[in-house]
């Protein structure tokens, strides 16, 4: 347990320091959640459990698009001192990425479970009208952008909560800009959202799935994309989108999430329009 | 004017009476739909003018999917004597049909747009949530089914308005029934909901369009299904299948309609399970 440390790519939740439990990550690629307060540790245990086993979950799906569960492990931490606190043990999705380039989109218009109790719902609800959920039907959570020369962006978690539509679209250019072209290039657009294994043919893929599953509704839960800036030009680019945050993931009883999947649908129009528009400035150039 | 009366198929909003203001149609296949008080009828009247002339509409989903605008008339009404009210003229999309099944079903999970007044907010998402459309992404506003008999199944609003996610698999079902099987046989699920014309395949034609257009956000619209129970068997099934009601209608600003296109989802999967389900019943059939 030496080895454990908190992960360098985190974008969105609380950060690990010596007052506050977060996540932590192994040399062996995995990640350790700390349970969540309340019931939310809970639902997310349960969801993971249920998930993981769900033989109607195609195992394509379940491997592509979500981090493996290895259940559960008691971890002594300085924020619990003497008293060892429960994590969640995951992979790690963005072990061995030299440097990492995340961005974690909270997806659905509507963040909360239809049956949250009252003040839960109405909290939800001004978040979800102040940032871009309702208007986009998904927010940008959190980034982090490594350039060749090491250099990071990680905006203020207060920078992007205030963002708007605009603001969205520069996000989305920037993690695919070359850092010397001040964000707005979208040298690496083709490499990252386009092509075979890109992003966009993933997000997809997950919403071919979406428009069928009947099983589970993800509110509040995001899409992390990934890839290593030191590497995009790499077969296959170690380009990851997985889906994460589980804590109010509901039945699905029969009917689709609508809701994420309008959010999907509405992110894959973003990034499809980036890579026309970077297909084309390519094709005109010099 | 002397034949203008009101729509036998006239499943929702304000009907035509002495004392109210409601929708006429005439023989020449004409609908006149009252403008609406406050600024809604504005608004609709805005769309519907913008919207005809929208160089970036598809003829084919215009002609398709949407009433043909015909302008505005001055009727003279019993409810507002002596002074001729303001109609928005349309094509009266049910016309012609001798015995008409409609379902005017309201899509999306949430009727208001983000930036209405929150009043108009806090009363919307009540109803949202106390009917279907939070949870399943739409609500079945209203419906009427005629049967061979002469038998017409037309529902009270109040009645629809109580129903859970069984009860609108039931209407989707009963939609599609014989009148003697007390509305469970979905013995016209094929001829109506499935084939090149039907509803399923003009549904997934519309969600093709709505994955792309950012033109307009259609809050609080709906879809209205239409057929002849007296002409199921015809070519072509005379099956229709038509946006209506565009008083809440926003610009989309570059942005999908991901709420629209969410619930329009969830609908086209509840009415593919209807088929797939009548077709295993009518291969293991006697």
């Amino acid at each position: 347990m030496a080895d454990l440390r908190p992960p360098e790519h985190q974008v969105a939740g609380h950060r690990s320091s010596e007052d506050n439990l977060g996540p932590l990550v192994d040399d062996a690629g995995l990640f350790y959640k700390p349970l969540q307060a309340g019931n939310r540790g809970e639902r997310e245990l349960a969801f993971y459990t249920a998930f993981s086993a769900h033989p109607a979950v195609p195992p394509r799906i379940r491997d592509a698009f979500f981090p493996c569960f290895h259940g559960t492990r008691l971890i002594p931490t300085a924020a619990s001192p003497g008293e060892p606190y429960p994590h969640i043990v995951l992979e790690d999705i963005l072990a061995g990425i030299a440097a990492p380039c995340v961005a974690d989109i909270k997806i659905g218009a509507c963040t909360w479970p239809p049956r949250a109790p009252e003040p839960y719902v109405a909290k939800c609800l001004a978040k979800d009208r102040e940032t871009t959920s309702a208007l986009l039907g998904f927010r940008v959570s959190g980034v982090r952008i490594a350039g060749h020369g090491g250099a990071v962006w990680l905006p203020e978690r207060s920078e992007l909560k205030g963002i708007d539509t605009a603001g969205v679209r520069r996000v989305l250019r920037r993690y695919v800009s070359s850092c010397g072209s001040d964000g707005t290039d979208c040298a690496l657009a083709a490499a990252v959202y386009g092509g075979d294994g890109g992003v966009l043919a993933q997000l997809r893929e997950l919403k071919a799935w979406f428009e069928e599953q009947t099983l589970f509704h993800f509110y509040s839960a995001s899409i992390l994309m990934g890839y290593d800036a030191n590497a995009v030009s790499a077969p296959g680019g170690g380009v990851r989108v997985k889906l994460v945050d589980f804590a109010h993931v509901d039945e699905g009883e029969g009917v689709i999430d609508h809701n994420f999947l309008g959010g999907l649908c509405s992110l894959i129009k973003f990034i499809a329009d980036i890579v026309a528009e970077a297909s084309e400035m390519a094709s005109s150039g010099p």
